[in-house]
């Protein structure tokens, strides 16, 4: 099973102080990019994989999906995230995303947000999800970008440059972030592609994320991630 | 138009003289890897985007294909590439495939090696070759990697980090590669892929190209090219 680091007491409680945990979807930069790759929710049955708080669940209700079930590894989140809605349209369950088993055929949208990066078995997943979705059927996820998650030392040089290196050498990376070994799964965005293909979806749009001038205008902090991108955003359809 | 620098004496010169130049396809480490992305040549109506001296464009005939259009800018190259053969299967032209015309639905496989990061226009050549295929034909290519192509000082740090930044930031690069003042248009993977995408084409695969443990045996110096590909290859169907 994938490490299940938002149980560990120091790293949630350094994730819940974050933007995106105090502010939601309007606290994470990437929003808007993967918001304008949705289709529209109406109607729709959607999965969220690693649902965190819920607060795309809430939204996805909001902006009319039929139903929502969210995933998550993690009784902290999934705690947090049943405190914050009475809708019976939104279910929270625990789950292991490394053995998901859905009911086929089930579901409109599959959504991840910055959850895929931490996933051994990436290709066993995309084949759940081509399993869940009906034909037609979207899926919608961010991940940390390749660029982000391959070098030894992931931290700008001092000449501002990033100091990529082990780019090609897939595998864990050990990172000290919010907690002390924090363990993600490199890949490159060829493997991210030949496994999505592999599982049946066919690629409709890939984004590699950076801010737009104006937000950095307002976080002027940002302005390395358009040196590399920090995250991978990737539409596919079943 | 795109700068020709293989019209330049001392660019030619020294391209010249790569292995990949002397030896053909052999010399070329990620040949293998785009040969198997390949179809079935037998009986292809095949055009090549930036033949250079002609070594696919040979190999193509040899493997059966019953005709190839090799284009290129540089009237060296097609001096050289014409002296090498006299099948009359294979035709040599001089084209800027900045504003390329093909006829219409009159190919099984457009193919390009190292030409695509010279071009400012992509979306209009990729839209060519979509019109210039037949439904199911596909479009194989290798592209110098973003990875590769976007840093301000694109050369290995003293600890063997690669510098990135600049990834984001899209055009020209001026690099002094066998001449100096060589220009490359830097675009990333995201926008590859979405003009890919936009001219209607369907994405079936992507490589980001490193050398085997074998090829590096044989080349050590090789070493460096797994901590950041140096190529992109790209397959698509019409």
């Amino acid at each position: 099973m994938t490490q299940n680091i938002y149980d560990n007491d120091a790293f949630f409680s350094g994730y819940s102080k974050l933007p995106r945990s105090v502010e939601g979807l309007d606290g994470a930069p990437e929003w808007p990019n993967l918001r304008a790759m949705l289709p529209a929710m109406s109607g729709l049955r959607v999965v969220d994989l690693g649902c965190g708080f819920g607060w795309f669940c809430r939204w996805a209700r909001e902006a009319g999906a039929a139903s929502v079930l969210g995933l998550d590894v993690s009784e902290n989140m999934l705690a947090r995230a049943r405190e914050t809605t009475t809708d019976k349209a939104i279910v929270y369950k625990r789950a292991d995303l490394e053995r998901l088993a859905l009911p086929a055929a089930s579901f409109d949208l599959v959504y991840s947000s910055l959850t895929l990066h931490y996933l051994e078995n990436l290709g066993a997943l995309f084949g759940e999800a081509h399993r869940a979705l009906v034909p037609g059927g979207r899926l919608v996820f961010s991940a940390e970008h390749p660029i982000y998650t391959a070098p030894t030392k992931p931290a700008w040089s001092e000449d501002k440059t990033w100091p990529l290196d082990r780019y090609l050498e897939e595998g864990p990376r050990s990172t000290d972030w919010l907690a002390k070994g924090v363990i993600k799964q490199h890949r490159t965005i060829g493997s991210y592609l030949t496994l999505l293909l592999e599982a049946g979806f066919t690629l409709t749009h890939l984004e590699e994320w950076g801010p737009t001038d104006q937000q950095i205008a307002a976080h002027p902090e940002w302005a390395g991630e358009r040196q590399r991108p920090p995250f991978l955003l990737v539409s596919a359809r079943r």
